[in-house]
């Protein structure tokens, strides 16, 4: 399986082009469009078109949450979450999910065709922020008709999503529920996206950005980034459990460089796989976006401006053993909302799972969720 | 300045050939030798040749403890500790450092020449352990005429080797200092070295290990593995204090891939110095040999029965914020020499310096370490 620039017409579900009338404004200062927006919808928009979810997704999150990958054929990234009886429930709700800008699964991004050179557009393509991302998700939203959302949801970066929309767009939803999260992103989060970034580009086979053009791919180079990532993915302790020391289909180590270690095995495939579905520089630019993150600056560096006089509901979510995105980065947020009067619950879950915990069966946040769902829905008067 | 093979001619101190009669064992099975030991010492040899202490240096250290490193003009990685009137007085010890078995400062390792070929090894060289490492000390040890060393001390790999020393030769040395190491490789550590492995070998330059005959040097993705490696030795609020998300001579970020970020530069900067003093391939097999690490696989999972009947005193050392090695695997080795009655004190400081606080100036340890050893002297009698 090889990866080919991913083009609206070989992905199954929506496409809308956007930024046609009027270019986006980015965050750089850029005029960017017109761009396509890859969305996949779950449920049905009922008639006051007050029912609905838009759910971000992760770094190297998708489109398709509650369904096979196009790509795949694994399961969607949330399936556990979404679905009808489920948590975030079809039969109930209308869940969006848009590929962010940026991306590489059918909204523009660098390996997108550049209209003006007919070329991908590699390093041609605008340094982007989280905030044009949600920018880019509010033409969305805008274009769906939908004046109001009931939540805005995600994990990880999808979390990261949901406090730009609650601080920027306010009155455009109910709630949020940023999960696995942080305002910002602190040095150690900048370090590791770092060295990903610095693999990539040492990789000869990135061809200075333009690989597709060269007809190769830094195969290696993003295979590094994505093991690298994944440790950090996992705490040490859902490390220890998983795989320990055993060794891979063998019963001495073989005084060697084979993956001798399960453990090792694991990653390789963590990385080789990871290959086949994404494109090394929109894993530069998102992780660049990522980095940027950093709500408070944009506040004279105090947090709880970024939500002043917020409406929304807020349900911050983290889990005890995540050392990428630890607790205190959600209690920051939960402070500063705080300091506005915002109306807040904060869970932390206790568990060994590390970061990954949000793309995982964790009862208790099933459960929380769904509660803190009812509690809006009945607050609301919307009556879902 | 440009890394080239390093023979014994061209680096300052000691060197002797050894394992010329007898080639030594290794653990692989392999019979090795002979091979070449660089060594440094400071102080004088006593008459009774009783105030040795050997210092075991770690993964990317080596023979120059306390004094300026021949290629990179900097002070020796432990001047803060060894010299006259410091800890390891050099008025009153004699300290030896040698480079391990596998390195790349003198003593035989991959980038040496195979005197079957004429040929530098690459990947032609054994792998080798921690006890093979050890195992190559000791007889540097005998052939210096000690029999018995007044202690053994060493951080991180250096500590593995100590509880390799007090395991395998308990009656050759007085006193054993590990500063925040462990007693076996967590699945964690083996896959952050897996990922720095790839990354070397995923640099074409690398030339399936034989850069050296190419006159090639895997110089980028040796960077990425040690910016990668550097992060884990450093604890995030340590990060955080020296970086945090300060901008490297600049106002505002770039919108761009360039280092934006101090932490960035820095990182960077890590990997590109490193690379001018370290060998590729000895990383690959130094990593290994931390990798296969595990006292307690040797004693059918039983780590007090690696220290039965030991008489050596113990100084366990840990760092609060290590998350490499974290307390937990320091006092696992605490409870093994407890269970079997040895002599043990241990001791945790409190600093959020990280892994690195073993190099750098805490003064707790300094203090206590100084008490330990004058304890140490007043019980044995020495009268050093």
């Amino acid at each position: 399986m090889s990866l080919k620039p991913i083009s609206k017409e070989n992905l199954p579900g929506h496409h809308v082009e956007l930024g046609i009338a009027q270019p986006l404004r980015l965050d750089s200062g850029e005029n960017f469009g017109p761009f396509n927006i890859s969305y996949q919808t779950y449920g049905k928009l009922n008639e006051g078109k007050t029912n609905s979810i838009l759910v971000c997704h992760a770094l190297t999150g998708d489109q398709f949450p509650a369904e096979k990958h196009p790509i795949t054929q694994k399961n969607g990234w949330w399936e556990l979450m979404i679905g009808p009886g489920k948590v975030l429930d079809t039969d109930r709700y209308f869940i969006i999910c848009s590929n962010v800008l940026g991306g590489c699964m059918g909204t523009t991004g660098p390996s997108s065709l550049n209209p003006k050179t007919k070329k991908p557009f590699g390093l041609e393509f605008p340094v982007i922020t989280i905030g044009d991302m949600v920018r880019a998700q509010k033409l969305l939203i805008d274009h769906l008709g939908i004046e109001k959302l009931f939540s805005v949801i995600g994990g990880s970066m999808g979390a990261m999503q949901v406090l730009e929309w609650a601080s920027k767009y306010g009155d455009r939803l109910h709630t949020a529920v940023p999960i696995a999260g942080a305002p910002r992103h602190s040095a150690q989060n900048i370090a590791f996206h770092e060295v990903g970034r610095q693999a990539i580009m040492a990789d000869p086979e990135w061809c200075q950005g333009d690989y597709i053009n060269e007809n190769k791919r830094p195969r290696r180079g993003l295979a590094v980034a994505r093991m690298e990532a994944h440790i950090t993915y996992l705490s040490e302790p859902a490390l220890h459990r998983k795989f320990g020391r055993r060794l891979q289909e063998r019963d001495q180590i073989s005084y060697g460089f084979d993956a001798d270690f399960e453990v090792e095995s694991y990653l390789r495939h963590q990385g080789s796989s990871f290959v086949e579905r994404f494109d090394a520089n929109s894993y530069l630019y998102i992780t660049r976006a990522m980095d940027y993150f950093d709500l408070a600056a944009e506040h004279e560096g105090v947090l709880a401006n970024a939500f002043r006089n917020t409406k929304v509901r807020y349900f911050i979510v983290s889990f005890s053993s995540d050392w990428l995105y630890p607790t205190i980065e959600s209690r920051a947020v939960v402070h500063a909302l705080n300091a506005v009067a915002a109306n807040v619950s904060f869970l932390e879950v206790q568990t060994d799972k590390g970061h990954d915990a949000f793309l995982l069966d964790e009862p208790v946040l099933h459960e929380t969720l769904s509660g803190f769902l009812e509690g809006a829905i009945r607050h609301s008067g919307l009556g879902l």
